[in-house]
This record gives C-alpha cells, sequence and structure tokens, in this order.
C-alpha cells in the first residue's frame, strides 16, 4: 500500500473515452490499497481554443484574465475523471489548484508555488476518496486565480507528490519514458530505467521534449523520485532521482538533437570591453533567448577584432537579425550572417564527470563522418556541438552507436 | 451617475463578436460615469455540450461534479469579457461566484444563495473598474463550487443588485420586454412599460419565458426593481417592480398560450377521503410536477364518484400515466383517459382584484368562437382555461382582442 501521485497529461484525457481509460487505471491502483492523488491537464485542443478565443477580441489579453479563462481547462477535466471513478463505483472528489491549497506567487500566467497546504488532500484520502486536483493552477494568498505556465501540471504532480509525502510520483504520457535517443531517428535507441535528475535536466533543456526543466528542478530540490512513464501500456518507465554510484559508471546517458535553433554571427566586432554586453542586453530586452555563445579570433584586417557567434529559438531569427542590425553603427562590426540550417547535438552523463577522452572521441566520431564542427559548449555532464542541419541526423546515429550501441 | 448591474444571456454572449458587443454597450454606460456590474452566463451551447460530455462518460453524474464542471462555463465567459472591456480600453476585472462573495447552501446543481459579501466588487467599482460577475454559480462556505439552476445567471444579478443596493438592474435577453401576448401569435401585441412581480410571476409559470420564477420572487421579495430588455437594441424594455395604483387600473395586463401541457383524468374515482391525497402523492414521488387540478362531481353510476382532471408537463404524461394505471386496484376508479391535445389560456392583471366581470366576459369571447372549456382555474390575479391544442391561437387573439386590443 503506497501513497501514489500520478499525473495524465492532455492527450491522455483527450476525450471521454481516454478519460475512462483513465480512470480504469487510477482504479487498478485504488482497488490494490494504494491512495492515489490524481493530477489532470486540459484535455488536449482545450487550452489552445481557450486562446485563441481571447485573441479574436484581443490581441495581447490581460495575463490575469487568460489565468481565469485558462483555468478551466483543467477544472474540466477534474469533473470529467471524478465522474469516470464514481462510474466504476470508486470514491472520487476533484479539486481545483485552489481547493487543493496551492498557494503560489501573483505572476500571471507563469506563477511559482509558493507553498502547499495539503490538509484537504489529506481528509479525503483518510476517507478512502481517490482525490483528483487541477494541474496546472492556484491562487495568491489574496484569493486570484493563477496559472503556472508550460509543463504546469508536471510542476503540480511534482509539487504535490514533495507537500504529501508520496512514496511515488509517476508521469504518465504518450511515450514509454526517457530514451538515450529519439527512436524515430536512432531505431536501437534504449529506454533506460533510470536516469539522475542532472542529466533529465540537461536533456529537457536539449530538446528532449519529454518535460519541462524547472518540473524536473523541483524534483531535484525537493528530492522527489519520480517516474515517466505511458499512459497507453503497462510498461515500467524510467525513474528519474538523485544520481548514484552506479549512474557513474555510464559515461553517456543519452544523445539529443535541437534542430529548432538558428545561429548569427557578427564579423569583426572590435575586440574591447562591453561590446559583448551591449549586444545581449539588447537581444534580452527582445525578449529572444540565447543558447551557445562563442568568440573567436577574427583572421580579418588589421585592427583587433573577433567574431561572435550565438544560436536563438529558429522563430526568433529574425528578430534577432533586426536588433543586431540596429547596433551596427554604434558597435561597428563588418556584417552579421544569419542561418536556420543547424543543428545542435549534444552529449549527456554524469560519468563525464570522472571520465576523459569523451570529447576527443565524440569529435572523431564526426570527423570520420566528414561532418564539420561550427560551435562547441560543453559543461560538467554534457557536450553540445552544434553541426549543419543536413547532417544532424547522421549525426546522431554514429554518435549514438560510439557511445550507447 | 448610477450604479448598475446588467446581465447578459448565453446567446448575448455566444461568440467573440457578440462579447465585443456587450463590452461595447457596458462601456457606454462606464464613459457616462455608471458604476457598473455585469453578470454574464455561459455561451450559448458551452453548458448542453459539458453536460453531454459527462454523459459519454456517466449516466447520472455526481451533482457535485456537475457544478465543478458547468461553472467552468461561465468563468470562461466572465474573462472574455473583461478581455473585451480592456480592448476598448476600460478597466475592466472578471470574478468568479466565489471570489464575488456569493454564498449559497450546499445542494449542488440548486443551491440557493445564502449572503452576498459584496466587499470586493465595492473595492474594485471605487478604483474604476467595471466588474464582472459569473452568474449561476456560488460558494459553500466551505468552499464547494456550486450552481444555482436553471435561471440561476438572472438570480445571481437580482441578487447582486439588491446586495450592492444598486440604483437599476437590466437583464438583456433577445427580446425587447415583456409583450402582452406572443408577438409571434398575436401579432398587435404591445410591449408593456411596466409590470408588478405578481403579473410577472403569474406570467413566468405561464410559459411566457423571459424569466423564471425564482428570481421574479427574489426580486419581490428584496424589492428589486429591473428591466427586462433587449441586447440587440436600444429600445427601453419593461420595467419589473411593486405593484401601484396606476397598475390596478389595468384589468388584463397580459395574456398567455402554454402548449406544454398534458391532461389525465380518473373517471368514477370513488368519492370519500384520502383518495386524492393517496393519487397526488404518488404523482409527486414520481418527481412530476401538476400544474390544475379539478374535480367534477361524475355523472356514472349509483355509487358517490367524482371525476378528477388534472395537467402535468407534457414529457411527464407517460409517466403519469403509468403512475396512475400501478394505483387502478388499490383505488378502484373505472378508468383513466389521457390526451396531449390541450392548451393553456390565461389571462393576468392585478386589476382584477378589483374589476368583476372579467371571467365572464373572457368565457363569453370564447363561447362565441366556438371554442369548449375543458377546465378552469383562476388565482386573485389570473384566469386560466384549457381548451383544445387545435383552438389554441385562434382563443389567444380572441382574447387579447377582447381584453387588450
Amino acid at each position: 500500500m503506497a501513497l501514489i501521485v500520478q499525473k495524465y497529461g492532455g492527450t491522455s484525457v483527450a476525450n471521454p473515452e481516454r478519460i475512462k481509460n483513465v480512470a480504469a487505471r487510477v482504479a487498478r491502483y485504488h482497488r490494490n490499497g494504494d491512495q492515489v492523488v490524481v493530477v489532470v491537464s486540459a484535455m488536449s485542443g482545450v487550452t489552445d481554443n481557450l486562446i485563441k478565443l481571447a485573441k479574436e477580441i484581443m490581441a495581447m489579453p490581460d495575463e490575469r484574465e487568460m489565468d481565469m479563462l485558462l483555468a478551466t481547462g483543467e477544472q474540466t477535466t477534474i469533473a470529467l475523471t471524478a465522474i469516470a471513478l464514481h462510474a466504476l463505483g470508486i470514491k472520487a472528489v476533484s479539486l481545483t489548484g485552489a481547493q487543493a491549497g496551492i498557494v503560489t506567487d501573483g505572476v500571471h500566467t507563469k506563477a511559482k508555488i509558493q507553498n502547499i497546504t495539503p490538509k484537504r488532500i489529506h481528509e479525503l484520502l483518510a476517507q478512502g476518496h481517490v482525490v483528483i486536483v487541477a494541474g496546472f493552477q492556484g491562487q495568491t494568498p489574496e484569493g486570484q486565480i493563477t496559472t503556472l505556465g508550460r509543463g504546469g501540471s508536471d510542476l503540480t504532480a511534482i509539487a504535490l507528490a514533495a507537500a504529501i509525502k508520496a512514496n511515488l510520483c509517476q508521469i504518465y504520457t504518450d511515450v514509454d519514458g526517457v530514451y538515450t535517443a529519439d527512436p524515430r531517428i536512432v531505431p536501437n535507441a534504449r529506454k533506460m530505467e533510470e536516469i539522475s535528475y542532472d542529466e533529465m535536466l540537461e536533456l529537457a533543456s536539449l530538446g528532449a521534449k519529454v518535460m519541462q526543466s524547472r518540473s524536473v528542478e523541483f524534483a531535484k530540490k525537493f528530492g522527489v523520485v519520480f517516474e515517466v512513464r505511458s499512459s497507453l501500456n503497462d510498461n515500467p518507465g524510467t525513474i528519474v532521482k538523485e544520481e548514484t554510484k552506479s549512474m557513474e559508471g555510464v559515461v553517456v546517458r543519452g544523445v539529443s538533437l535541437d534542430k529548432n535553433q538558428a545561429k548569427i554571427t557578427l564579423v569583426a566586432v572590435p575586440d574591447h570591453p562591453g561590446i559583448a554586453a551591449r549586444i545581449f542586453k539588447a537581444i534580452g530586452d527582445a525578449a529572444i533567448n540565447v543558447d551557445m555563445i562563442v568568440q573567436n579570433i577574427s583572421h580579418g584586417s588589421g585592427k583587433p577584432a573577433t567574431d561572435l557567434s550565438f544560436t536563438v529559438d529558429k522563430p526568433d531569427l529574425l528578430k534577432a537579425q533586426k536588433v543586431i542590425e540596429g547596433l551596427k553603427s554604434e558597435i561597428g562590426f563588418d556584417k552579421v550572417i544569419a542561418t536556420d540550417k543547424i543543428a545542435k547535438l549534444s552529449l549527456v552523463g554524469v560519468g563525464m564527470k570522472s571520465h576523459t577522452g569523451v570529447a576527443g572521441k565524440m569529435f572523431d566520431t564526426l570527423a570520420r563522418e566528414g561532418i564539420n564542427i561550427d560551435m562547441i559548449s560543453t559543461s560538467e555532464i554534457k557536450i553540445s556541438v552544434v553541426i549543419d542541419l543536413a547532417h544532424g541526423e547522421k549525426a546522431m546515429k554514429a554518435v549514438h552507436a560510439a557511445f550507447i550501441g
């Protein structure tokens, strides 16, 4: 008998039939004697439809009102899920974020959870209920409805698991777990049995779309062990937890490929202090996220100058280019080269900390395939390279074969 | 400068375009210096869709969960309405029923408003906001979401108008006001400038579909003067208020025709005490509403016996027939005659209290048209007759012509 938090995403509750499937799974755990808290997202498509409605009225709708609007999506799902459990003869009660005691700050559309008072959840569980909590939402101490932003339902599940000291937190999704590489590109990619928070964080931020970084960070901070698994079958998933000794034996945990990046190079930037700061302040002011930054010595004219390259999300490329062109007279670089024909290939593994030669082996593997490396960026447990988009998948397969098999 | 409550029903907020129209109207009042509290229903069709979703999962869904589910409909509209006001440059804040301080009992799907604490509404009005409140919903003292049942948004508007001591309560709908008869049947029916609560109550319960009785009863109890008017034009509507001296000068305020009734007659019921009680207890236990009841002396065999007729809503006819057939051996009547080919024609007017001869004139009018009267029922301010369905519209026209013009 365990206390379990289960989170189901939008595709798992997309229609009444799927909600019944979720209820059937929850019922199995409940009948097995487990206490279950279920966190659900809005039915897939619902949130997008609500946003569309709002934008038909106003291009930039107020964020407080967007929270009021979007919170209805999860509220709909919790009621339907409770009804589906009743239909199976299971006692179940739905709670909005506010009713579940989830208190957030007042930053609408991307609120942070401040604390959780799970009194009502504990009471309902003690009475033998399955408790169904609306993901993605909370309430400020003043009673304003807030939402947590992208990936908010995962965050709700992990924060609740921490607050009620759950034995297990299961994140149900439409994939079987976390893979060593995208199985659609690398057919012999393997599902990992376990992975450390840090590795999961790197993979999350590198384009493995399983979970948002903030939920993993939260889990790491509060030591919540969670399992990513499929709502379509009963296969065991991937356990995400604090790094263990045995994990360090594995040098490379996974390989990820991010095709959603674009690169901008400023050629012959004058080499004196404050220039980079000026450039990236302007980019930041335009609300553009920068990922990798590399500065090289320029082999240009006589003056001391460097080439400066950085990557941004593909949709931001045009905006970033305009910002940079606007700085040309002020800064005095030669020209701007922009391309969205790049891919970022990354190797992740906590074992890298104690193993040498990983970078060398990676570069060698790429060289053997005749693939040129544009940019390199490393952390303690990660190596990323930017390469030509056309070589992305070939590079991923080769590197996966070299390190994982 | 006035404090105004405006209520807009589902068809008035059916899509973004109509919500913008509502916002434009609200904005005119606001710019005129009025303080406006807006109550909105769910967009038309939304509530029905939610009910359909729930019933796909379970035939008789739990009422607490239905409240959780249906409350999302109005929550969606308040957010969109606030956004539409923002788009016009008007400060506006949406509040759920709970946030607006509407406290109800715990009878889910048909909760009664217990009290309203309009502190937050007053604060927001004082700051220059239009306040948009979700109709149809409230919260128990324990924090459970409740809904008020059919016509609940009208009730919210009238209860709020009482609580904040509004100068004016406007119920916007898709008709211009309350008419002396249905204009689709009686082309020269007139819109009334004013009508008393009691007349409105009789008309409401007699099939004039403008408003539910309970909202009118609430307005009468708390002396809330309200106006029924159209959201499609700027015509003045009908003011509903306490009866005045001048109203009594009008003998017949309006004529209504209810085609949704059916009649059951028990022939030769033994004439001894307790029989009628037995019959109507059984009908009540089956949750069937009875409208008119008439008992006649039976001209049958030698034993003391009566004929007993009563009317029910048409959809309940079969169920009522079965209940009555089940009592046959116990009570011992001769037979049951059932028909749904009837119509109920009613005259309403507070002036009837002080005018004689109204019934006589009505019966005479019908006789001249060759229309037979099946049943008669009267109150202080109303006369209703049941006639053949085929004569319903002809009867209505004749009676309207005789009394109103």
